[in-house]
């Protein structure tokens, strides 16, 4: 079928002439001899006008008694409405209906509470706000395959059924065929992370990146957890903490960047609707040049401020996203590095500073989220790694292969991780993680 | 740390004097004065041949005793061979041993059998074999994200964990905490296929994509087979059978001018060890217009020909590799799609045809492999579907809100699925399934 998309209408509206659109109507204003339609066909965020004139049209009776939620064809005319709110519309010549909505149809005009919306996640992207989010969600996940791909990344698959256990970063699930027999020989598990065989792809391919779901059986009902999210983890050799920096900075003012550009539309639905001052935000960040600030330095901004906190502060204390978002938007007014944590809040792999008590570990806290990308530079170092898996009671047996890497051409290197999700919430303004994924999985919940 | 990748200077060694490369050891010859090291660094699929004097460097003993596998980081002057097998090599003033490889380092100069290799699937990848093919996985992969982008599709995260069932397409894995009570407050499973939420997504976008792993608790130790494995699933709205042969046609061909051109090294490579005349095959399917042929005359020409085939032929049969395979090859001897199989051994949601025998479904089979792609226009009709689905046993009520998307605009739409893995089998001529993933999962094999 030969169809025009609305994208490539809003790109040129004066380049087309007669034109056929296919799209759902989203609302539906009929008259005496003539109707206009809101059609959006989901090539891009904002609806086309249709006019359908009873004249014009053999069924216009069928068309004006359309309900919301209808799919139709419309063959027309493009006329340009310089004068009008929206740049151009559709004079119908023909609407061919190819599929009526029923009367019960649970999205009508009105505004729909993001409660209600999450019992029909099947339809709810239909709307303007999973319209804007998943685009969004769609353009950030491409410029990030992109972004890797132009800096010479190998992508690589790691696995998603696991028998290990990476850095006990939290409760694991399952997996079971429901027999008393394992599939796998031993009891396997969803991933938690790919870094370590992202580490084992680093030591093969210089640099890698990983992009896939992962998992945690956590009971958090928090506007901030899922079971099942999505992660960019990547690993460079050869490469130190201020490497991994960069390379964070980098990718964040690159997507940044191309969400600004390829989803305007977008980012400007979810600054009126979810979080003003959202564009500006964002070009912000890409204009500037992110700070570093050592742990123990911020340890010491936050002890001298005047901000009461819910959490003490005292070296040696995690940092609170309270204590996150107070160094980034009030003490530097933009994104920040805090660098060399205490090892003793840190995972093992975390390569160790002279001083015997920080890690080079680096966390970029942005305005208006506090942490958003986590990362370090390995331990690369046989003996220090042993020594420090030892002090903490792990099987280095459990972590032979993954010994492996130091025994054979170990090499500096460093990755970070990027929770998909969180990154959405904070370049949409959308505050709850299960409306910035198309099908949600929380405790309790698998709708 | 400032280094220069090998990917760049293949690109134009002309263009650099001195440079400092990091790499892997995969060969050293030592020589009195003189030692020659063979360094990858994992950028490009050659090494590059590093000269080292023992005048010129502060340790020529601790080098020219290194061990293969060992981590140097090289500071030299790039030197032009013309006359030489590769075009340049580096003549070093300084090399840095950044991490040594211990003397049982187990990937020596010979070659190693794939089923030890796979043994030790965290270093195999460091072999020609594996930089090979999970580059050319890599650069698949950016390429099919690239062409969907390209193509103005959304990319759409689907669920892994689901508690639903995509037609019974196979054995599920179930997710559990192991406690008694269900996590997600009914039971859950490791999904087979993102289809049925990837059409909700195109009744929203339009043209949407999933690519993501999927998973089989089927204990089938063959070459083709796999627990965990990643699938490409495109699926259109407003669209035929027709338009979904174009769309999965222009992919394949979209993919592979990619691979020719960004990993003719790679290609060049496995034509040499797996698969004579691969290059030029793959160089043909781009060229040629893929024939259309109905299932009801393959069967003819299955049954008029001469050959001899383990399973019988006959209409109604479902097609067994060597059938697909001596179509593709013998009688056209270029890919085929091959439409309107029976209803009898395809899935329920394929629209039906009026001939009330058969349904709006495609294979594509290639020269070599056989099936490639899968896919069907889906039944949009309420009744015809709801009628189907009764037919076949199915609850209605569980597939309540697959059926909301006919109830509530249901336009016609299409799609289809690509196993990525046996995309990776068919474009670099590795035959078993285990040698395509990086991290493998097969029963009774979680290495």
């Amino acid at each position: 079928m030969k169809r025009t998309e609305l994208k490539k209408l809003y790109e040129n509206p004066a380049g087309f002439g007669e034109v056929t659109v296919c799209g759902w109507i989203k609302s539906l204003r009929a008259g005496k001899g003539i109707s206009f339609l809101s059609l959006s066909d989901g090539s891009f965020f904002l609806p086309v006008q249709v006019v359908v004139e009873q004249e014009k049209v053999r069924n216009y009776e069928e068309i004006s008694g359309l309900n919301t939620g209808a799919a139709v064809c419309v063959r027309g005319k493009v006329v340009l409405t310089p004068d009008a709110r929206q740049p151009f519309e559709i004079n119908a010549d023909d609407v061919t209906v190819e599929g009526v909505s029923a009367p019960d149809y649970p999205l009508q005009k009105k505004a729909h509470s993001p409660e209600y919306l999450r019992t029909i996640t099947h339809l709810r992207m239909r709307t303007n706000t999973f319209q804007a989010v998943f685009r969004v969600r769609s353009a950030a996940a491409q410029a990030i395959h992109r972004f890797f791909a132009e800096n010479g990344f190998v992508y690589a698959h790691t696995p998603i059924i696991t028998a290990s256990d990476c850095e006990g970063a939290g409760e694991m699930f399952r997996v079971t065929t429901g027999e008393d027999e394992e599939f796998f020989g031993v009891p396997a598990s969803l991933t938690v992370s790919g870094q370590l065989e992202g580490e084992c792809m680093a030591m093969a391919f210089g640099k890698i990146y990983t992009f896939g779901p992962t998992f945690r059986a956590e009971k958090s009902y928090t506007p901030r957890h899922a079971a099942e999210f999505w992660m960019i983890e990547p690993e460079i050799a050869f490469a130190d903490l201020d490497d991994d920096m960069e390379l964070a900075e980098n990718m964040l003012k690159y997507i940044l960047t191309a969400l600004l550009d390829e989803c305007s539309a977008e980012l400007k639905f979810c600054e009126k609707f979810y979080e003003s001052g959202l564009t500006e935000r964002l070009q912000s960040v890409v204009r500037s040049d992110f700070v570093r600030c050592s742990y123990t330095k911020a340890i010491d901004l936050l002890e001298r401020s005047e901000e009461k906190f819910r959490y003490p502060v005292y070296w040696g204390c995690d940092l609170q996203t309270e204590h996150e978002r107070y160094l980034t938007e009030k003490v530097f007014g933009m994104p920040v590095f805090v660098t060399g944590y205490p090892k003793e809040i840190k995972a093992f792999y975390m390569r160790q500073n002279d001083d015997g008590r920080t890690v080079a570990a680096m966390d970029l806290l942005v305005p208006g989220v506090g942490e958003l990308i986590g990362g370090s530079q390995r331990e690369e170092r046989f003996p220090v790694l042993t020594a420090r898996m030892t002090e903490l009671g792990m099987s280095l047996d459990d972590y032979d292969w993954y010994l492996d890497l130091r025994r054979y051409g170990g090499a500096k290197h460093a990755g970070f991780g990027l929770g998909f999700e969180r990154l959405i919430m904070y370049v949409t303004g959308v505050s709850n993680i299960r409306d910035v994924i198309p099908f949600p999985r929380t405790a309790g919940n698998i709708y």
